[in-house]
């Protein structure tokens, strides 16, 4: 078995295989198996696409302010806007319940690779191999929520090569602590996005409830009050959303030359439609403040990421790198028979995908939550009505509870804001892919995109939780009989969004299993499972160390101080995006301005992180994750070395304290974090 | 007459020639004749390579900390090193005496273009027209010099386009009143030279006596109390040292493939030398430390316009720029005869060049004070002997007086810095020429580098000054009588160097000169007088606005604040170089930490410009100019626009001030400065 120099501090490691060699040869780190469970307990994944983690026995957990946005913004009014005012919660009492956020805690796992791959019959094509295994998976994971009411779901890793069986906890009742002003949470808006030296407060605070009460947690990362020293080793908690690491030369290639451009299409299609909103008024541009910030930050992610993928250099080394695999299987005739192919069959696959990627991408009403709800109830009532393993995958049996949790949600919906990002939507929808697609057909017939939108929105009743759930209820027998125009209109591109993933499923995605798999056991021939999988929305564990960096001529120090926030602010004026909030100013005179507020550190991270715990060798929290610098954003492709100045971006621990004592007055809960 | 365009606040002026139309239309600025000569009168050349303004009508200058270094290293002792302390004279009877500063006010200018061109003859070679002008040369000066007692030289322009006739006012008992620490001066050391944002105090108050009074100055620069806005127009007048736009492409290749790489080595054994002397202690890093600062600072800004140079896209444009220029030459067929051989001609010497470059390079003694001191000595004896317009340029009589102030300072010579840095050097032009160099073998003949260098600094009487005037006046008689070690070393390598001399005057410089003519009337006849000459440390006139700037994908404030030294302290744990001098931290409760401390505008600066004063429309010092960033470096070849974020960097003069009253107990100087 030949091993490749795999670079310092990488990978995103599942608790099944954690680098514990790496950490005790560089860092002299050994820990015990009780810390290794604690950190597991205390970590936490938040459904709305993020990290956290306790941070008290009674449910209190840390998360980042713009993991919450979503939440803060649907427990806004007009009257008062916590994104823009924050909230702290003087007692439990005035905790406010999020309207349709979960968090998972993952409590076990375990490895049902051989059980789903021998399910797939000697002879099978891909696509009849793809609903063998869909078979075995919906059967494993409805055998244990039977038996342990967990939520249970079979997760594919390394590209098919492994399968595990993830049993999280799940909380529904959450409710809002604190959170600051997204001036400061956010401060220096998307011009400092991934940029460092930085200085933002970006953090929040929740309380799960079980049964009406704060959970009892008795795993929660203890608050350091110093946070870290300069090149100390820490670990980051959380579950990174998704990597592309381990994809084939000619899958990265469809991303470069295909999928990415489409996907910024799509996302500056909707950040315009937003923005043409939010300039309606201040009330509009709360109403679209959170999506925008989305928006934004993927359209910044997604052009670094680009940046580094029509690098010649760095494409060059994927392609060696591929090579080099091959070389080496090469050399087992035996495995190379069997496993070889699949490169090809992957290129063959791909060769088809651009002809279709653009009505993939365009057919459907995502960016409208109201079309979205009615497009959900059109599909349950559909899928609801076969076998638990021929359903889709959202509508099985095992996630059910959290499908109807979020399709339920009481969270306002505004029709000018839906009208209008749905309008804009479709408007792109038939620019692109023309009047004769048949989406755009069935949604529109002869009519314009104007009077149907308008139309769907001012008259359909989806807006009252009550008559979601009757439509739920009532089947498809409700559904089909009912004249709500937006049903209506899912109805009418329903078929045509089928017909689309059921190609997408028979030509694509069972292709990537099948090759997935066997490219995967290649490399476990070659490299053995040296390497962490690509990133899936699961716990994983990053490490580094906490470490400043060199930057064109100049050095970038490891962490960040008040001073610099204000020196910043002052700097520009106070211009938005670098104003103050009004607290800042008041309270300057009590703050110890010296107090770290960032720091930087070397673990590999990547979006779906934000809001991870970073902890030290005592499982003490000493910052909370929240972004990346510019260096590392094409890390989606390859890791990115340490001495590349590639760096994780963590709101310090002692810069919390000092703001929750000195801005906010919140020492109630500084003394929960710190039992001072 | 066809115009290229030329970009926004491109050129370094001349007072001739001043950039009035630009400043109307950009700015709408239309300064009175008053104003200008205030500025002319106001602004200093300090002769130790930097530049300065008036600020009081009692002769008070402000100048850069960094420009003053030297005479701040020569103040100091071991037991009282003004470089690290800082000085502050409460009276004027504490102004200490600068042992060998002159500084220079422009008087006045004339045009001798016409005079200087018509002396060369009819069908003269390129050595006899290099003659013949130098004959004139020397007798303009001299007739000035007699007629008004001021020193007078005359200046070459566009590469021998045109000659002036520069009249200077000369000071030469300079004393310093006050400077602050280096550390503050040159917070972040050579990581953050040339980085912005940047938080450096580097300035330095100077006062110019006349016959053991304060001068009398009524042309100064009112001092600004709140510095610049953003957006404002500002001027710094000052002496860039030197530029290279109009160069040849011929001429950049040689610097790019030759010339810039000697230099690195030249300076590189320079710097290694000065730095393993200063690791053998505090004393000796004190001696070495001005000079060491200088060769870092000369190093970083080479590479940056190396990496210009290397740059092909840069290289392409001067390609098409000289392209440009001599196909609008070819449609005047009567110039074209006369000028476009000028760039063969020069191509064909400076393929000449590569073959003697290391000799002319590493052929002299000049690390050394002693060793140059020496040379200096044995050359003055030789030409003066010759009549006044055979001469040396540097011997001519309307200049020996300078040359004489700078021979016989009383500055303190180190015996031990003088052997480390001598030996290194000859270790170097050794190892770099080889044993058998005609230089080589003069200096060393068959004894050892460290023999050779160790007797002639430890036997030679030249640290006495009075020795030093015994050997200037005795003459050519008792320089071929003298014993003197370091004598006797420079008379076995002065006919080496002669030769190099005469071998480069010949070759390249009157080819230089003559070409250089031809090329400038070229590009008169195409473009007319629209474009600045090259920098040649005579007084110019650089303009542009205080503004910010995108890098990155973020915002550089214009200016930044004492918030942000105590950030960057704080953030390197104030490891050096972000350590504070300790009444930075004993007075931080003092200091409004919100008032500006630097500040970036887009003027067209270089080496030379340190310590312009930066002015605004009133004539008011707004800054004082100290550094470029990163994005400028490269603007030695050519200038950079302001939207590639190549700025200019100035100290604010409103930090100036609340530094001098808050941390230094100044109170009086601020007084001095703003008459309150």
């Amino acid at each position: 078995m030949s091993v490749p120099v795999y670079r310092a501090d990488e990978g995103m490691w599942t608790f099944d295989n954690l680098p514990l060699k790496q950490w005790k040869e560089r860092y002299n780190f050994e820990p015990t198996k009780e810390w290794i469970e604690k950190v597991q307990l205390a970590s936490i994944r938040l459904n709305d696409g993020g990290s956290g983690g306790f941070v008290s026995p009674d449910g209190l957990l840390a998360t980042n302010q713009h993991v919450a946005a979503g939440q803060l913004q649907k427990l806004s009014t007009k009257e008062n806007d916590l994104t823009k005012n924050g909230f702290y919660a003087k007692t439990r009492a005035e905790e406010l319940k999020a309207p349709d956020l979960e968090i998972n805690i993952l409590v076990s796992f375990e490895n049902v690779t051989e059980r789903v791959q021998s399910a797939v019959k000697a002879g099978a094509t891909d696509q009849q191999a793809s609903e063998q295994r869909k078979a075995v998976i919906a059967q494993i994971e409805k055998d244990s929520l039977d038996k342990t009411d967990l939520k249970s779901d079979v997760v594919s890793f390394y590209s098919g090569g492994e399968y595990w069986l993830y049993r999280n906890k799940k909380y529904t009742d959450i409710r809002l602590v604190f959170a600051p002003e997204e001036q400061i949470a956010f401060f220096g808006g998307d011009y400092d996005n991934f940029v460092f030296p930085r200085y933002d407060l970006d953090v929040t605070f929740l309380r799960a409830y079980e049964n009406g009460q704060p959970a009892k947690t008795p795993n929660f990362f203890k608050w350091s009050e110093t946070g870290p020293t300069d090149g100390e080793f820490v670990v980051a908690a959380g579950s990174p959303g998704s990597t592309a690491r381990l994809l084939t030369v000619a899958q990265l290639a469809y991303q470069r030359d295909a999928g990415n451009p489409l996907q910024k299409q799509v996302w500056t299609s909707q950040l315009n439609a937003l923005e043409n909103y939010s300039k309606r008024g201040a009330e509009q541009a709360r109403q679209a403040g959170s999506a925008m910030r989305s928006r934004s930050n993927g359209l910044k992610r997604l052009t670094g990421q680009q940046d580094g993928l029509t690098n010649p250099r760095m494409f060059d080394k994927k392609e060696a790198e591929e090579k080099a695999l091959k070389d080496a299987l090469a050399k087992m005739p035996d495995a190379q028979k069997i496993y070889a192919p699949a490169w090809e069959q992957t290129a063959a696959a791909y060769s088809e995908l651009p002809k279709m990627s653009k009505r993939l991408a365009f057919s459907n009403l995502s960016p409208s939550r109201l079309g979205t709800i009615a497009l959900q109830l059109v599909r349950y009532s559909e899928e609801i009505k076969k076998p638990n393993d021929r359903r889709y995958d959202e509508f099985r049996d095992s996630r059910l509870e959290s499908f109807k949790f979020g399709l339920l949600s009481t969270a306002t919906i505004y029709p000018e804001l839906e009208e209008a990002v749905l309008t804009a939507w479709l408007e792109e929808a038939q620019k692109t892919l023309g009047g004769n697609d048949p989406f755009v057909k069935a949604a529109m017939g002869d009519a314009k995109v104007s009077e149907i939108v308008k139309r769907a929105v001012s008259e359909t009743k989806l807006r009252d939780v009550a008559y979601r759930k009757s439509l739920l209820e009532g089947g498809a027998d409700a559904i089909a009989k009912s004249t709500d125009p937006m049903i209506m209109l899912a109805r009418r591109v329903e078929p045509i969004i089928r017909e689309l993933r059921q190609w997408n499923e028979e030509k694509i995605l069972s292709v990537d299993a099948s090759a997935g798999e066997k490219i995967s056991k290649a490399r476990f021939a070659v490299y053995g499972k040296s390497i962490a999988p690509d990133a899936n929305f699961n716990l994983r564990i990053s490490y580094g160390k906490v470490k400043g960096y060199e930057e064109d001529t100049t050095l970038v120090p490891f962490k960040t101080t008040f001073f610099g926030l204000y020196d910043r602010a002052n700097s520009f004026g106070e211009k938005p995006p670098f104003d103050l909030p009004a607290r800042y100013k008041e309270r300057r005179g009590s703050i110890d301005l010296s107090t770290p507020l960032n720091f930087v550190y070397s673990a590999d991270t990547i979006g779906g992180n934000s809001g991870s715990p970073v902890i030290n060798r005592n499982a003490e929290l000493v910052g909370l994750n929240f972004d990346s610098n510019i260096q590392k954003l094409s890390n989606r492709y390859w890791y990115i070395e340490e001495d590349e100045g590639s760096r994780a971006v963590a709101v310090h621990s002692a810069g919390i304290l000092e703001a929750l004592r000195k801005v906010y007055d919140a020492a109630d809960l500084a003394k929960e974090l710190t039992g001072k």
